[in-house]
């Protein structure tokens, strides 16, 4: 049962001198990027005094750091401990979840300041960021964590890094296209984060594809506590997804109404997860892996449409369906990918954002197009939507259909995107592990085999229950 | 040892339509309701611009909505991951813990929305929302959580929910009470939040007392992660609380001293849980089930007066108070509960929430009776507790009387609607356990059981310490 | 293996009645001190609305409350949530850490409230607190959960409040020779909270020396979800530290900053850091201890400079070099003091703490000595330095030199303050426990040890593998 893991290693796993290089070699390239380009943006230069009388402004308060800090902290909970430890159900790949994550999370928010950055704060040749730029950053990198989830366990830290360079790259060209070019509006990045990231893992996942992972099927499961563990990373999601959603809303109503929406949509989302995971088993138990997933999707499915005029009993509809599509999904798609599609999908990303996040699009395209004056109000109409300057003249009906345009160039931007980054990781010199090695922590971490400690409390166990008979 | 748990199913557990149905048909209900009934308050509706000019608001950082929002974010990580992992201590039913809390908490708030809407938030036949609407939800589901902590381990999800559908109703018409007709103050909900939902939750363990619960006592202890988890939920509760007693406390000065006395007064109840814990205990050893619950007690208990100039140094007597009281409820209290009145109360919410409750509300009576002018300042006093329109003639020691009152309404709610909520839970169509598989996550999870995956655990430990004899 | 724990008790480890009097003694000098001496800030009081008049303040969005709390939470979950489960990486420790450091944290805030109200907040008799001092609090107790580190698992919990009051003292006083003395800028406490912290406990537990130490070895370890437990720590400690870097800094682009430096500094922290764990080990995996710890120290690094105009590429710098000390400490220094100078670090606070702390103090000196008048503007340079008053004629170049001395400073009272302390601590009457017995919880609290509830799981493991053979 055990054997396989120490015998057969024909690939070559240890990292020592290739997993430093390249995270030297691009923390190099950071310092030198952020050298030439990186400044602090107005709000948060020492010269902010000045700034203040020539914007008027008659508060400190009045920064965009006191709009924006609490959120992008919440951001950045979800991106760190909800993902991190979401993936933490593995048995036996706890350490590998939590601490590549982190790794290319990490990386990922350097390279997405200096990209997005340059789309989007790019003055006098520089970039000057605040605290808005930080969860961009963070909404940037949670593509990559989405991503991660569908080769969860079958890749070394050092493709991880490879594809947050590429991704991160892509999410922000994509991310251009849509929110400059087609002025399309997607707040919670319905489209630009999850249909993206989750169709662009999913094409890498099926590039990466491996046909004897069955090998280590019996690491492939949960046990008791590692499922609790990854319960951790569900609520840090589910609870934060208001903030996530609100975070770079404008200021005032657009925040608020986009944080009740989300709020609304993941309370429904979890009660017809509930339902259906019940239904769509034989005995009616509740799974978990239906909890710590679908639960969520209900957050995905109102990223786009979080700050429009939704209404709380729209999101509750958008909610419920998409909590029942994404655990409809657990049960269904996820084995037919697998076996008809060769897409091994570790966490179950297709049910938690590709088809949630697909959902969101189009809600955004329809709450777009539905938009009314007499609904916004005549200023409200303006502001939500930005049609100012060469935008006056767009309608809403055309603007749906622009969103609508923004589905499509992400999904053709991820597979294509997916493709070729999937090639280049599947070349052999990355270190990944063979398939009887994988969802397996020993091979990229130190101690992560139960050693004599464990063994001893076993004897402990003996030792305090001397009126236990001997379990033959 | 393992058998029982396969034999004599008596009842029948399995959820598959029923879960699901209870599930489906209240979603329905609430988008029904929501449709009907719910919509965007001024400061999340775009109309916002209009509505700043008419207010004549200079910013948007007056929005509601920065000055609740990070509070709110903190209660609702108390509620699902404070209550949720502070239950997780039982070592068998970590998943129904955290889980069911999701779920009833989840309708809960969606419920509660409609019923506190209609009572505080109703205007031309609309329930107009903002961000104090979903911290009151969560508030009122917090009573919801409390009474779940006396019935965990021996209730279906069904019986929760249909539980939670009734105390939110009640909780709802027993704040209104409270608060509208008794002009009562209770910000942090020490009357109609602890007191109401503690003795609620008690008065159905009492009716769906089990004789033959001793049968699954093996289950009703932790394991050494088991309560590592749960120390997760006390810190979260612990460390927030400040928040929750603050939420909704009026701006600025308010909700500063509301911080403020609640910090003190969990600090001194730290110190005094940890003293009693290892005093009444013959080696002196601490109680993780002390420091988990009793910790808290000192938030309970300034609940009502935390927005009251309680003074620093009047919480770190109250808080050093019901951290004794509390201790010594689980040493004594508890065992006589179950023994002498058949409560069986799994969590001991008598003494965390029930015992603490009835603190507060009387501390609460006494410092509002004890305000002056002098303390408050002119226009503090009156803003402090309202006394405007028909209470402008109000005096502090009326008010105090008032503060007693609500104490009792709130206990007779709960004794009366407990017994009422109790007989029908006693009902056999709601899928309960049998006594000998309470407290056991398999009857209604997949995968609860360790499996093969452990197993194979402790083959490893063996294999990887050859060194060691196989122990005898 | 198992036997010497239960033998040789040479030492009372039995605190039935010393912990208890001492808690409660402190609990009650605590209220005593609370009731002469602290009383609510103006922006905490109810006479806050004569307050605003005065101080001309047109929304309560002014007081201070909102520009505060929001930070003020996140560093209270990094003290109690951060360092506590940062500290349960031990397989047999997890109670004491997480429940000790509660334990000193909710004391010590209290005396800390004191210690630096009498010389931070004092008017007319009575010490006027509002959140910065709650803020301030936390940090002051910060400095002691870094010394707890260090004698994590080797002293009673009466040690642990004995140290606490000592610590708390002295940290109050060197933070009062630095900030008003020196005038010196620390807003992050690099020096008053770290170096301090951090030489302070590195005294302590070498005066504290063990020379058996190594008869509980086996329990100075981790096992699988203990680590995963620690991840916690690190992550919300990682995720917030912006917070706590710009938690105290002047309203606006200061605070604004801080958040930016100490997030682009932790980013680089933990390339470098994974760089370093894999490169300094033979098969070049990961070792969790590093990833746990030094990825930390780009926080404490910039700890000082963090507000100042360290820019963003200057925080990659100054993090990636903290990662690499941190991780190379780790694996080298680490036993160099134990073997060589006899400092058993349980936690590495000398790598994670003591060394980032004093490159923090350099950073800062620098910075400071580099600032201009291009740089930080007219206003900006005065405001970010507070060069007014008697300090208006104080250049750079002599800020950069208090700075140093800052650092002098604090290394001389943390040596001579954790020499005293040691001693002290050293009596035999505080009840800590033998070599044998160290790591281990068993000692100080109830149902420590596996009971029957995991035995039967082993039982459930045995029956699941027929194969192995029955271990009588």
């Amino acid at each position: 049962m055990d054997r396989p893991r120490h015998q057969g290693m024909a690939k070559n796993t240890n990292l020592r001198w290739r997993l430093p290089l390249v995270c030297l070699l691009w923390e190099v390239a950071m310092i030198v990027l952020f050298g030439v380009f990186v400044r602090f943006g107005a709000e948060a230069d020492a010269h902010w005094e000045e700034e203040k009388r020539e914007m008027n402004l008659t508060s400190d308060m009045e920064n965009d750091f006191y709009f924006r800090y609490p959120s992008f902290q919440d951001v950045h909970v979800m991106i760190f401990v909800g993902f991190g430890f979401l993936m933490t159900f593995l048995k036996r790949y706890g350490f590998g979840a939590v601490g590549f994550n982190f790794l290319l999370a990490a990386f990922g928010i350097q390279w997405a300041l200096l990209m997005q950055g340059w789309f989007h704060s790019f003055k006098d040749g520089k970039i000057l960021i605040g605290v808005e730029n930080l969860i961009n950053a963070d909404f940037c990198v949670g593509s990559v964590c989405i991503a991660f989830g569908a080769i969860l366990g079958k890749t070394s830290p050092i493709q991880l890094l490879v594809m947050t360079l590429f991704q991160v790259t892509l999410f922000s060209v994509n991310e251009y296209i849509l929110l400059n070019l087609l002025h399309v509006k997607d707040a919670g990045g319905s489209m630009t984060i999850h249909t993206f990231g989750a169709y662009f893992g999913l094409t890498v996942t099926r590039v990466l594809y491996r046909p004897n992972l069955e090998q280590s099927k019996d690491k492939q499961g949960s046990v008791y506590h590692s499922d609790l563990f990854a319960m951790i990373g569900t609520l840090y999601l589910w609870m934060y997804w208001p903030s996530f959603n609100s975070a770079i809303s404008d200021h005032g109503d657009a925040q608020h109404r986009s944080a009740i929406n989300t709020y609304c949509s993941l309370a429904a989302c979890v009660l017809t997860t509930m339902a259906f995971s019940s239904m769509l088993q034989k005995k009616g138990k509740l799974d978990m892996v239906h909890i710590q997933n679908a639960t969520l999707a209900g957050g995905v499915a109102v990223g786009t449409s979080a700050e429009m005029m939704l209404t709380p009993y729209g999101s509750l509809i958008v909610g419920s369906i998409s909590g029942i599509v994404s655990t409809v999904g657990y049960v269904y798609f996820t084995p037919f990918l697998e076996s008809r599609l060769h897409i091994q999908d570790t966490c179950g990303i297709h049910n938690l954002h590709a088809m949630p996040g697909l959902i969101g699009g189009i809600v955004g395209a329809i709450t777009a197009a539905a938009a009314t004056e007499d609904v916004y109000g005549k200023e409200g109409f303006i502001k939500a939507f930005d049609f100012t300057g060469v935008y006056q003249r767009r309608t809403p009906s055309i603007q749906g259909g622009f969103q609508a345009a923004g589905i499509v160039v992400s999904l053709l931007m991820a597979f294509a995107g997916g493709a070729i980054v999937g090639a280049i990781l599947k070349l052999p010199i990355w270190g990944d592990a063979a398939a009887e090695k994988c969802f397996e922590d020993d091979i990229y971490w130190e101690g992560a085999l139960p050693q004599v400690p464990e063994d001893e409390e076993s004897d402990v166990y003996r030792m305090h229950s001397p009126d236990k008979p001997a379990s033959p």
